[in-house]
């Protein structure tokens, strides 16, 4: 028998999927779920962002949060960081694995985070230059609106290349491609992953899908069988882009984990477990509909 | 250019959408919601059951709903029937197209049916050859379980693929695949569809997905893949099975189509105009929470 195949699932919801809430979840409610979610088996999670607590209030408790799972064992907790200050103020609370994002759509990136992609690729550049004087630290790039933007629709493929190219170029060594919106198709996963992984066959990429058309675990197997074996998810489908109209949930990890699970992809992490973390979701989120 | 591909889309709603609810939706409220997805585009509709009001009131009216939309052209209307009875009743009504069904799986057959898959086989021999005593009519057999069975849980594919060999041997040449509950897993999908379609070439084969773990759209993907061209699906993701504990909606047919739209294979549907109806929907079912 072959040896069986494995795919890493990158627990999201923290991050992404508490973001957009406009219910506060008390710190200790963040540090409950990291925990259980840890305890299900995922190895990568974000965690949160170090971003102005007026964009995204979400996380401005985001300091005592790590302090409170800096001692899990055996998981990759990763933040993730918009500027050399976001960067700075992520290592002084002890995270050492960030994820620095920019949209490849030049109307996006000005709406989320006020600057050009060109002019995100020079910040890049300098955070990398201050993690090289910071041991034991890693950062991948999170690519937004890959696969469609709210503002400029399509994107080019060439556009997206030329992009992973300069982040290469910085020496990122993983970039995850995300369906910010939920644009994608099963085609459109297929043609753009392939370009990626054969232009940049040294780049470790992943993916990020949104569920909001259907499609996530349609887009989500297209991607697996192109090659790609590292995928972001949201615990109970949790999740949207507070800069991306009509964007809604993540696809749910419960239901990634289950498609690989049952298709006998191995992915280490538990589906009961995680269905009592949704239970623990509408304990700490009463008024939020979930993907349950 | 290679000519585009081409899918058909075979809506289940009126039958399969409605068939759960405990809410009963009027005459004109079907008649209506028919002609509204016709309108979309939708060239094959299951329509309603032949079976006793007692054991699913939502189609005691269904000679009323027959009468009211026997004049829709382009469109191919079929109906469920359980046995003779319902068979003669169907063609009494004017329909000329007709569905049988019963499980692979004993038990589940024994719940829905109260006969064992013989026993189904040996009433299809029956109703076929009282069909062809009725020119331009046409049978199709609906397989329940193929992915799954609430009770016995895995399926043997020999199992399947004997019950194949004995609908085919009948007559019937066209059998849909059912995934009842929504066990079914891409992986799945792929050896079951495939296993059929290399023994069978010459049935036509469709497939009937729920998404009760979300990989409706992943399973469609999949038996598309693999070389299906028919899949059965509801309006707003109504849906379920009486007698299949846990069952939940079946893949929403807005999804679908968008999805094969998206990948530019031609589905002849219009997404706008169903999510129209899902609006419809909304009127004529006002307490039931939709896949929307």
């Amino acid at each position: 028998m072959p040896p069986k195949e494995r795919v890493k699932i990158v627990e999201v919801g923290p991050r992404d999927g508490l973001q957009n809430l406009s219910v506060h979840v008390d710190t200790r409610g963040k540090i409950s779920l990291i925990k259980q979610l840890a305890a299900c088996g995922i190895r990568e999670m974000q965690i949160g962002s170090f971003v102005s607590p007026k964009a995204i209030p979400q996380f401005k408790d985001i300091r005592e949060v790590i302090a409170g799972i800096l001692d899990l064992k055996g998981i990759t907790l990763t933040a993730m960081v918009p500027n050399l200050q976001g960067l700075r103020d992520a290592l002084k609370s002890g995270i050492r694995n960030l994820v620095f994002f920019f949209s490849v759509s030049r109307l996006h990136n000005l709406h989320n985070v006020k600057q050009t992609p060109e002019e995100s690729i020079e910040s890049l550049k300098i955070i990398k230059r201050e993690l090289s004087f910071n041991p034991d630290t890693d950062i991948s790039v999170a690519l937004a609106t890959v696969f469609g933007c709210p503002f400029e629709l399509q994107v080019k493929v060439e556009d997206i290349l030329r992009y992973v190219e300069a982040v290469a170029a910085i020496g990122v060594g993983r970039v995850t491609l995300c369906d910010t919106v939920g644009f994608g198709n099963p085609k459109l996963v297929e043609q753009i992953t392939r370009a990626c992984m054969e232009k940049f066959p040294e780049i470790h990429f992943g993916v990020h899908f949104h569920n909001t058309r259907g499609l996530g675990l349609a887009n989500t197997l297209k991607a697996y069988e192109t090659g790609i074996r590292s995928f972001e998810s949201s615990i109970g489908g949790l999740g949207g882009c507070p800069f991306a109209p009509g964007a809604s949930g993540n696809v749910a990890t419960e239901d990634m984990v289950f498609m690989f699970n049952e298709m006998a992809v191995e992915t280490g992490i538990s589906v009961q477990k995680l269905l009592d973390v949704t239970l623990y979701l509408q304990d700490i989120l009463p008024d939020v509909s979930l993907n349950i």
